[in-house]
């Protein structure tokens, strides 16, 4: 099954509409806390009752990316965010998470080709980047076994063998 | 300044909708999670702004609702909802807290004449509600220095002078 974060539910949509595309601001915590209902909304109703009929599940994004936006870019705490999603979740993990790594300047040059507007996260300075990438390597440096760490400045069909390889392995 | 929750900001208005008027289930521990984000972007933008200005904030409903109805209510745990508020807020208390207690029965009543619709929390069944009291006298037997409890049957005005004189006496 594929599915995302924030999103990945009717209750998901709206909530992403607020973290992502409202205008003004909102308070560093909200965000945390909007992120972490939308992820217990969808892991409740749409998550575990797919692992439970056995199905793979594949998300574009889970809780590190919280760790790393909502903990290091808006300098939460990486813990305290993690904590969060762990009790929102009830402490569902994924087997395997890949972590698409680019800097911030390549980022936001390949941004620049596709976007003609950013979202409120995209819009933040190259400081918010630099730390978010950051919150991901080193969630990636604790947990060798769960992440695969791709250079994703590869050519895309690189990238993919390597993807395929990887979950081949694991699901064989 | 007198002020709400859910609902004291233009995000916590589009939060109010979704936990209390929005179709369809919401996973126990996202409503939590949308009370406690609605509750972090109230008081990181309005409360403690007043607060620091030197303002009186009287408030329609704060943590202890949400420990009582998702903590109680729902079963999630009193501790763990209590938690979650503190670290929305970052550890605000109120100096008083006035708990307008009455039983379930009355309550249902009281609603009965005065709403053609319930909301989703009204809706539940009358063994949430008497989970919801429960929580809330726990509450209040736990931090008796904090909690005005006042017998909701009584006569507004008797209420209304129970609550002045109590008041009166903080702010003297």
């Amino acid at each position: 099954m594929r599915t995302r974060e924030p999103g990945g539910t009717d209750l998901g949509v709206e909530i992403r509409g607020m973290v992502l595309h409202r205008r003004g601001h909102i308070a560093p915590r909200a965000e945390a806390l909007l992120y972490a209902a939308d992820r217990a909304h969808h892991v409740a109703t749409v998550v575990r009752p797919a692992l439970e009929r056995g199905d793979v599940v594949l998300q574009d994004r889970y809780l590190d990316s919280s760790v790393a936006y909502q903990g290091a870019g808006r300098v939460l705490g990486a813990d305290e965010v993690r904590t969060l999603s762990l009790w929102a979740t009830e402490g569902l993990l994924p087997d395997l998470t890949i972590l698409l790594d680019l800097d911030e300047a390549s980022s936001r040059a390949r941004l620049d080709t596709s976007r003609t507007e950013y979202d409120r996260l995209e819009a933040e300075a190259s400081d918010f980047h630099a730390r978010v990438r950051q919150g991901f390597l080193t969630l990636a440096g604790a947990e060798p076994e769960r992440f695969l760490v791709i250079d994703a400045t590869l050519p895309p069909d690189e990238i993919a063998a390597a993807i395929r390889s990887r979950v081949a392995t694991m699901l064989g």
